[in-house]
């Protein structure tokens, strides 16, 4: 029933082959976003370039042995094959963007050291995700909507030496309405589950950190409590820039789950040299909690003007927009200027915004980096 | 069925009388907020005390011949007595706090001139609301959640001198969702509701602008177009800074229902004279759609440090936070100073931010002012 113990002395030796272009932040456990100005090129994040986020070596599981418990309303647990997932429960399929907790935290590392990954502004995607519905799962174990419980925990198969395996929480209402479109992943963008993103099942929890989007899923359990894991218990919060660790009190702070509006500059790069005339500047804005992005302003002049920028993506029901909207927009370089300060801001259905700097937000742990980006480029003379 | 002619050639002449403490924006149609400091001093703010916020004069309605229409299904109109909404559907009540889209319009008006009410900081307001729930008035019309309708329409029994009346909508998967809490409201903290505040019955929509929260409310219809009204379509929306009212396209935002993360100063006031020593700074922090406050972080020094704030407050349910928390903090000067600037500003369940400054979010209406708030203080000579 366990994934295999590594052949070798060294746990991430089963870990899969990798893309080249991936920028690797660390190695073991794997974590690595693509160069940022390929996000913009396609709606879609292909797998293979998809930001990897693990905590722990990759497991191999065997799909033809994998089970996935479920623990019963009376504590009996449920146990169904990859196969019986495929086909007791009607297939359905969400496009929608996962962004991990620190994305942008190099922005905030900048400010003040924190604790954390380097990652840059490419630790987000979007896919075409397919599965079981999790409240039909959860119906078939014998769960109703209005039970009242608070919290459905996840387990993955992924664990470290000592056997203390990754896992979180989302909560219960979130995970029986149907609306909100959780699912059991076993698709990635048409294929199977890549194994860098949790084969042969994830969750999908839309518009929700992804932390909570738990891959290599090998249990799931409902109760009155959060995931006693310690990514749900002692990290993955936000907290005020005056915590440091030696005053921080995680029970003090919500888990992290619905996501704040977000944007990024994907095109040009910082640091490039632009030709005169036109500039074309593209970039992503998404929101959590399905508050599509109704609206992003980009400025070339450090925020003194600003031009509307024009969308694009699939056309998702209000309230349940959870894929991110691509944008871009051409402006002319005012004449003489040599360096430009190109900033994007996003808005969201609910009219949240972007807040203007780093420092008000920055926190020991370095997630929840949302600030304007900030691109600087020189303007090549005529 | 329709309200009296008044009585002079004054549209206004039937308004009700107010408390004499209101700060009136405009007297005809009446529009006023207390004074900011008492907001923060009870959880539930007085009627009398209550910001209201009128369009048009404050129609004059008997009780016992007040019949609410709603359109059914079939399109044949359903009539409700104010009698038989209290008695034929479950009473329901709901702490929730109202915002005027226009709350701190002013600071916008301070950065570059916009149109509307010069509104402070009090054009917020909680209250306990008791009424029926818009569902279960629809489910008696003959509709089901998943009728697949859009948008539920509201008009207002108050009307100008041409018989336009006052509309709004909101969409219908809000209106018939139980967790949402939307009512068709009869009484407001434990009385009938005032005349100002819509009586017989309004609409409250919680964690939704204002304006959606029709009083007066004449009649219900179900379709696939939001109101027609002016306030719908051509006002309460919100666009960027370089969008003027020559070139605004009203069709490219849009309505604003829920609002972003808001927090006010109401203690000390702007420009007062407070003693050295520890400092006490009071406010209120409130977010859009259910999402509870979750920080609150005030500084005396214009953001270079920050105090977590104490919240107070009902406890409600996670996403249906719909009333404001009141917040306190307590600091110590620091000796020597002779000035403060202070800021606060909030986080909410979905860890949105406020934006630091409001030049960035100006916009031509001045509605969705929801920058740090800051206050400047001089601090007595020992
Ligand atoms: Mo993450
Ligand atoms: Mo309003």
């Amino acid at each position: 029933e366990e994934p295999p113990p590594p052949a070798t002395g060294d746990p991430y030796a089963g870990d899969p082959p990798r893309h080249p272009a991936l920028k690797v932040n660390s190695a073991r456990p794997f974590n690595a976003e693509p160069p940022a100005e390929l996000l913009s090129e396609t709606f879609l994040t292909p797998n293979q370039l998809f930001f990897k986020r693990n905590h722990l070596p990759v497991p191999t599981v065997d799909p033809a042995t994998y089970q996935l418990q479920v623990q019963g309303p009376d504590g009996r647990p449920l146990s169904l094959s990859l196969a019986e997932l495929r086909s007791r429960f009607p297939r359905h399929e969400v496009t929608a963007t996962l962004q991990c907790a620190g994305n942008r935290r190099s922005e905030m590392n900048a400010v003040r050291q924190v604790k954390g990954l380097e990652w840059g502004t490419a630790a987000i995607g979007t896919a075409r995700w397919a599965g079981a519905r999790l409240r039909d799962v959860l119906a078939h174990a014998g769960y109703a909507p209005d039970d009242g419980h608070n919290h459905v925990c996840f387990e993955g198969l992924d664990r470290d030496l000592s056997g203390t395996t990754y896992g979180a929480s989302i909560p219960f209402r979130k995970a029986m309405n149907a609306e909100e479109d959780v699912l059991l992943a076993y698709e990635m963008n048409g294929e199977a589950l890549p194994r860098d993103h949790g084969f042969p099942v994830r969750v999908v929890v839309p518009g929700v950190v992804g932390a909570r989007n738990v891959k290599w899923l090998g249990r799931i359990s409902v109760g009155p409590d959060e995931s006693q894991s310690h990514w749900q218990q002692n990290d993955y919060k936000g907290f005020s820039p005056s915590v440091d660790w030696d005053t921080v009190d995680f029970t003090t702070a919500p888990a992290i789950q619905e996501m704040p509006v977000q944007s990024a500059i994907t095109e040009p790069v910082p640091g490039a040299t632009v030709p005169p005339g036109d500039l074309t500047v593209k970039g992503y804005a998404w929101s959590g909690g399905g508050r599509g992005i109704v609206r992003v302003d980009v400025s070339l002049d450090g925020g003194q003007t600003w031009h509307v920028a024009t969308l694009a993506g699939e056309e998702q029901v209000p309230g349940r927009v959870w894929a991110w909207k691509l944008w871009q927009v051409t402006a002319p370089i005012p004449p003489g200027v040599t360096h430009l300060n190109i900033l994007c801001k996003a808005v969201d259905a609910s009219y949240n915004v972007q807040p203007d700097t780093v420092a008000p937000i920055w926190n020991l742990r370095g997630v929840l980096s949302n600030a304007w980006h900030r691109v600087t480029v020189t303007v090549e003379r005529e």
